[in-house]
């Protein structure tokens, strides 16, 4: 029986196939972003991984449900599995803001899911590291919130050479659009096609620009310009005072397709431009109020970074440490009659905090020894008898004998 | 618009609202899961919450298609949301597992779903820590795993007083039903009914066992004998030479309903017994065969303990710590012409590890201060000048002056 294609198994390392995951890596991944969070003051959230179907349409319209997983439950609600974590994080806040003082600074590691058609390498799950500050207008939320993704890709030993962060503002370009087009229904089309400008034949992006009554020699005029607004400079001035000038470029190639965005947005890519997106957010000032149904207004900026994108970069930048078990101490049982003892110092050297293993049945010693070079342990551990323990350091071949009862006390 | 009935929220504490859960205790418990299995030497893995619905029904038959959020997806496949995880580990392991030695231990921490009929407080989603050793027969693999399942339990502040370890054996079971019936397709009813016993008035049980040709009278003399099978005690022998005897008994009570156990089963109870099962698991030796379509016959044995009996456990005895943020220093910035280098200070303080957190906009002296303790900040830290910065300890009040450099040296 095989698993459903676009999802992921994860296997401890080392890999037993190229067709499968790192459970280590993950949590590897996981732990570095929990840490860089922990350290700008962000607490932890979560919700379901099933949402009612109209939380997405709400936000997203009814296109969006042909990318989701959707379903009638048994009590006849229409469900999906969530293809992002916004509108629950909105539907959260919307529901208890009044208990948090603002801003409020949070995070999330959720699983997210999208029916997308197959194609090689194409995944429909990926988790995302979420980091959001809600009820703060001022362009010093988009620093502290763009600081923090640039420090959780620093804690993964990434640098300014690795990654950029390009900033772009949703404001400048509906001042753009508005400024040469009153026909305010085009102007979501218009924000496609500039998304797409980088990804699309110039021919093909003139004929759009046209049809929507703009000339693409003006807006690659605009994007080259590069000149920030004040609430861009702002967010640079910022940055740069942290030490972090280097990790942020203006780029007006950015504009985020996703129809909610209200300010400054922005995009992380690798320098050499060989990936997808790292990580990409902005603010969306009016989606809290949306989703509550117009009860809760607060501004809101966030940014979701997935974990495949980030994995391709850490592979191609040779940025994982090896994961391999961790043990301590390997237990050598060559005299079964003291098994009940070996158990009893087992025990105790993991009450004490350590990671111990050993031959769960009677086996020749040679291979037991081999047990415990494979697991790479540090030291093995031999009772002599039921007063005394062998202790063997594996890497620098030192052996002490110590108390049974002062194992633990030698070994840390 | 509201989350679905069954699902729950997870909050930052302090918690907003008695509706909601925590994300603090949540992230505390599966600290203390992981960190048991890393001292038992158990490897993480992981697999997809959506699996093909025939993963689920070749384990445990078409009667378990109505407990589970199950639907046909945009690809035309039958998919269910996993309701546990063993039938996922066993396929996993059946790929794979000639490229791990044997025994295999591996852990995970699952979100499960079922769709139970809607009771007040009955979730139809939860987390679960699933361990298992795959590859052993010897009943020493059985006291590994119930070592782990105790001190995993014990990682959270628990003891013998809270909770015992109920165990008991399918093959003892197996053996009084064969012994008396020779009809084997009633095996299965006559399990339930004994599944069942401490749940049914005595005059219920006592109908459904003499429908079976069996006397509930002598059940319970069989129950009540208590007398361990060599299997059994070998277990319990084992655990008693870790110190652990105090922490398991026998209790023929228990059988587990599913169909696939095989040989020693187990249970774990509050010792009020008020509570539902804090966990449960046993040997499943033909499920991996049964899995691969039988290419790959691997003895195995598991436990799941899930994070909702176990966190009312943990609130009766009063044993979660209190989740506060953890603010290591609030920088104060009173005078704003020092902004940029008070941001400088609070990104060098963050990238030496501290958390650390600030007004992102102008705000009035004590209202900083106010906030500052609010956060339950250890220190705070203002810049006298460009040069030197202020440093208080909150809890002593002993307040000193450091160069601006070397305000972190003096905080580690």
């Amino acid at each position: 029986m095989e698993r459903l294609p676009g999802f992921r198994d994860f296997y401890p390392e080392p890999l037993p196939h190229k067709d499968v995951w790192s459970a280590d890596a993950r949590q590897h991944i996981f732990g570095k972003w929990r840490e860089a969070a922990r350290r700008y003051g962000f607490r932890e959230y979560d919700g379901p991984p099933l949402e009612p179907l109209e939380l997405f349409t709400t936000k997203s319209g009814d296109e969006i449900v042909g990318q989701l997983y959707n379903f009638v439950d048994k009590g006849d609600r229409a469900v999906a599995l969530r293809a992002e974590m916004t509108p629950t994080l909105a539907r959260m806040v919307a529901a208890h803001e009044r208990n948090y003082k603002k801003p409020i600074k949070w995070f999330a590691i959720p699983q997210l899911f999208r029916y997308e058609r197959q194609q090689k390498g194409r995944l429909r799950e990926h988790f995302q590291f979420n980091a959001d500050i809600i009820g703060e207008t001022d362009p010093a939320a988009d620093a502290e919130l763009i600081s923090l993704l640039i420090d959780s890709l620093r804690a993964l030993e990434l640098t300014a050479e690795d990654f950029v962060v390009r900033l772009s503002s949703r404001n400048a370009w509906q001042d753009y659009f508005s400024t040469r087009c009153h026909d305010h229904a085009k102007a979501y089309e218009f924000y496609q096609a500039i998304d797409k400008l980088e990804r699309t034949p110039p021919e093909e992006s003139q004929k759009k620009l046209a049809e929507l009554g703009f000339s693409l020699d003006e807006v690659n005029q605009f994007i080259n310009s590069g000149q920030p607004t004040a609430e861009l400079k702002a967010i640079l001035d910022n940055l740069a005072a942290r030490g972090l000038g280097d990790f942020v470029k203006v780029d007006y190639h950015v504009i985020r397709g996703l129809a909610y965005y209200t300010g400054p947005v922005f995009e992380a890519f690798d320098r050499k431009s060989e990936l997808r997106a790292i990580a990409g957010g902005g603010r969306y000032d009016n989606l809290v109020k949306l989703i509550s149904g117009g009860k809760v207004n607060l501004p809101a900026l966030g940014f979701g970074m997935g974990d495949v994108v980030l994995l391709e970069l850490l592979q191609a930048r040779n940025l994982l440490p090896p994961f391999d078990a961790t043990t301590d101490v390997f237990v050598l049982i060559e005299d079964e009659s003291l098994r009940p003892q070996s158990l009893k110092l087992i025990h105790d050297l993991r009450a004490a905090g350590f990671a111990v293993d050993y031959a769960l049945t009677p086996a020749k010693p040679d291979k037991q020894f081999k047990r415990a070079q494979e697991l790479k342990a540090n030291y093995t551990a031999k009772l002599d008898n039921d007063a005394y323990v062998r202790i063997r350091n594996l890497k620098t071949r030192e052996e002490v004998v110590a108390g049974v009862n002062g194992a633990a006390n030698y070994l840390r």
